[in-house]
C-alpha cells in the first residue's frame, strides 16, 4: 500500500515505519502531475501543493482512500475535485496553533505599540517623537497596550487556546465567540447572537474563523460599525470572513482604529489593490502559519487508526 | 511640609492624603523655573522634567530632603546638580516593568516575524511573498520564532522577570546575565565572566542594562563578534551600553541578524545619523516605558516611611 508524501515537507520516513504493508514514496507537490508508478497510491499527504497537482491527483488516483492534509483548513484539497464520498480527508488542525498564535500576538503588539508607524518614520530618516517618551497610561478610548485591553477572539478554537495565555500574561481580558457558548480554558465564550453586545466593548477583535460559506463576510459593515473608534481588527483566519470593501471604508473614515490582516480574499493581494495604502492597515502576507509542527506524530497516529479501522483524527 | 508633584503625571491628591503635616502642590515639570512660593518644598516628585527645570530645582530648593523620581533610571535627576549628601533620591524602579516587558516582546516578535520587512513591502505596494506561505520550521541558524529560541537577557532584573513568563509561554529558552549568578524566577543567571560562552549560544540578546559608567559600551566589537550571524540584539536599557559604531559595522557586514533599539546614545537620534538606514535595524523612539504604573502606591508607601524615618524604597 503506497503512501505519497510531499517534498515540500521535511520528513523522516523512519518515523512512520512499522506498518508492514505500507510503502513510502516522495512526490513533488508543486509538479503539475504525479508519476505513473505512484498512481495506485491509497494515501496522500498534502502540504503546499499546487492547484494543478491536486487537480491531477483528484482525477488520477483511482485507489485513493485517504488524504492527510497538513493545512488547518484544507480548502485547496476540498476544492480540487476529489470524490469525498470515497476519499476521507483529514486536516492538519493543531499543527499550526502555536505558530499562528505567536504571529497574532506580534500583530496585536504591532498595533498597540505602533511599530508600523515607527518603521515609516525610520525609513524617512525621522525620529517619531510623538510615539516615544512619556505617554499617557491606558487611557480609555485607546488601544496602546494589551494590559487591561479587551480582546475578543472570534473563532475560539485551538489557536485561540494557544494564544490566550500570552494575552492574559500581558494583562488582557480575553473573551471568545464560537458556535457553542460556555467556558473554555477559563475564557467566557459567547455565540454570534451576542456580537451586538460584545463588539462595542472590544479594543481588539481577533478573527480566526475558517473559510466556508457560513463565515463569508462575517465581519461586515453593520458589525464594523459596532466596534469602538479605537478598536483594531486582526484577521489570521481566512480573508473571506471580512468584507474588505466595508473594512476599507471603515479604515479610511477612521471609524475603527486599524486592521492587521494576514489573510485576504485574493492572495497575493493584487498589485494596486486599495488595501495596500489603506489608513492604519498592517499587511502580513499569509505568514502566520505555514510551519506545521508535529506532523509526523499526527500521521503516525492516523496511520495506526487507519489500519485498525478506527476513526481518524481531524476528519472532516 | 510641601510636596511638589508634576503636572506631567495624572495624580489624585486624595490618594496621598492622611499625612497631617503634608501639603500637596502641583508644579509644571517642563517650565524652566519653579514658582517662588514653592521653593521651601521638602519633597519633590519628578517625571519627565525638563533639564532646565531640574537644574533650577537643584539650585533653588534649599530645604529639599527627598526626590522621588518616577523613572526607573533617573539619570536626569542625578546629573542635575542636586547635593545628594543632603537630598535622598528614590527611583521609579518597578513602575515600568510591565510596559517595558511588553514593548520588548513586541520588538522580539517584530524581529522574528519580520514585521518591519513586511511593512517596507506594503508601503511600496508589494506583497512580500518570500515572508509568507509555507516556511521552514525552526531551522538552526535562524531567528524566525521564539519557539525554542535561546534568549539571553543581559541585565536580569525586574523587567526581565516581567518578560520571562511571556517568552517561556512562547517556548523560548531564557537565560540571564546579572551581577550575582544563581537561579532567579526559575531562570539560570550568569555573570559577565560567562559571556564568552553564552553569546555564541544566543539567538536573541535582550539588553536591559542601566546607564552608568560600568555599563558603557558593554556590548562592544569583541562581544558582538561572539554572537551567531543570525542573532538579534534588542536594547531597551540605555543607549550608552552599546557601542553604536561597532553595532553599525556588525549590521552592515551582516555579522549579526539585526538589532531592534529603543534607546540610543543621543536621543532623539540626530537627523542624518547612519543608524536610521543601517541594515536590519529596527528603531523605536524610547517608547518601551514612559507610562509609570502604580506611582501613587509607591509615593504613599515612601511617604509613610519618610515620616516614620524608615528606609525608603528604591533609594539610590
Amino acid at each position: 500500500m503506497k503512501l505519497l508524501y510531499p517534498t515540500t515537507l521535511r520528513f523522516n520516513p523512519a518515523l512512520i515505519a512499522g506498518f508492514p504493508t505500507l510503502t513510502l514514496h516522495a512526490y513533488d507537490a508543486r509538479a503539475p502531475t504525479i508519476p505513473d508508478d505512484l498512481l495506485d497510491a491509497r494515501i496522500l499527504v498534502t502540504w503546499a501543493n499546487s492547484a494543478a497537482n491536486l487537480s491531477f491527483a483528484a482525477k488520477n488516483l483511482p485507489q485513493l482512500q485517504w488524504i492527510q492534509s497538513l493545512a488547518a483548513g484544507p480548502n485547496d484539497v476540498l476544492s480540487a475535485g476529489f470524490d469525498t464520498a470515497r476519499v476521507k480527508v483529514t486536516t492538519g488542525s493543531g499543527l499550526h496553533d502555536r505558530t499562528v498564535a505567536e504571529h497574532t500576538l506580534g500583530l496585536l503588539l504591532t498595533a498597540a505599540r505602533r511599530f508600523h508607524e515607527m518603521r515609516d518614520s525610520q525609513v524617512q530618516g525621522r525620529w517619531p517623537i510623538h510615539l516615544g517618551g512619556p505617554q499617557p497610561d491606558r487611557e480609555p478610548g485607546t488601544f496602546r497596550t494589551l494590559r487591561d485591553a479587551r480582546v475578543l477572539v472570534w473563532g475560539f478554537g485551538n489557536i485561540a487556546k494557544a494564544l490566550t495565555p500570552s494575552l492574559q500574561a500581558l494583562g488582557a481580558e480575553v473573551r471568545g465567540v464560537a458556535r457553542t457558548p460556555g467556558v473554555r480554558n477559563g475564557v467566557q465564550i459567547f455565540n454570534d447572537a451576542s456580537l451586538p453586545e460584545l463588539l462595542p466593548q472590544t479594543d481588539a477583535l481577533v478573527m480566526i474563523l475558517p473559510g466556508d460559506a457560513s463565515t463569508r463576510h462575517a465581519l461586515n459593515k453593520e458589525r464594523l460599525a459596532l466596534l469602538p473608534k479605537h478598536a483594531w481588527v486582526v484577521n489570521v483566519g481566512r480573508g473571506s470572513s471580512v468584507d474588505e470593501d466595508a473594512l476599507f471604508e471603515a479604515l479610511e473614515k477612521e471609524e475603527i482604529g486599524g486592521a492587521a490582516l494576514d489573510v485576504f480574499d485574493t492572495e497575493p493581494l493584487p498589485e494596486g489593490d486599495k488595501l495596500y495604502k489603506a489608513k492604519n492597515l498592517v499587511l502580513s502576507p499569509h505568514a502566520a502559519g505555514g510551519r506545521p509542527q508535529g506532523a509526523e506524530a499526527l500521521i503516525v497516529d492516523n496511520l495506526r487508526r487507519f489500519f485498525a479501522e478506527q476513526p481518524l483524527r481531524n476528519k472532516i
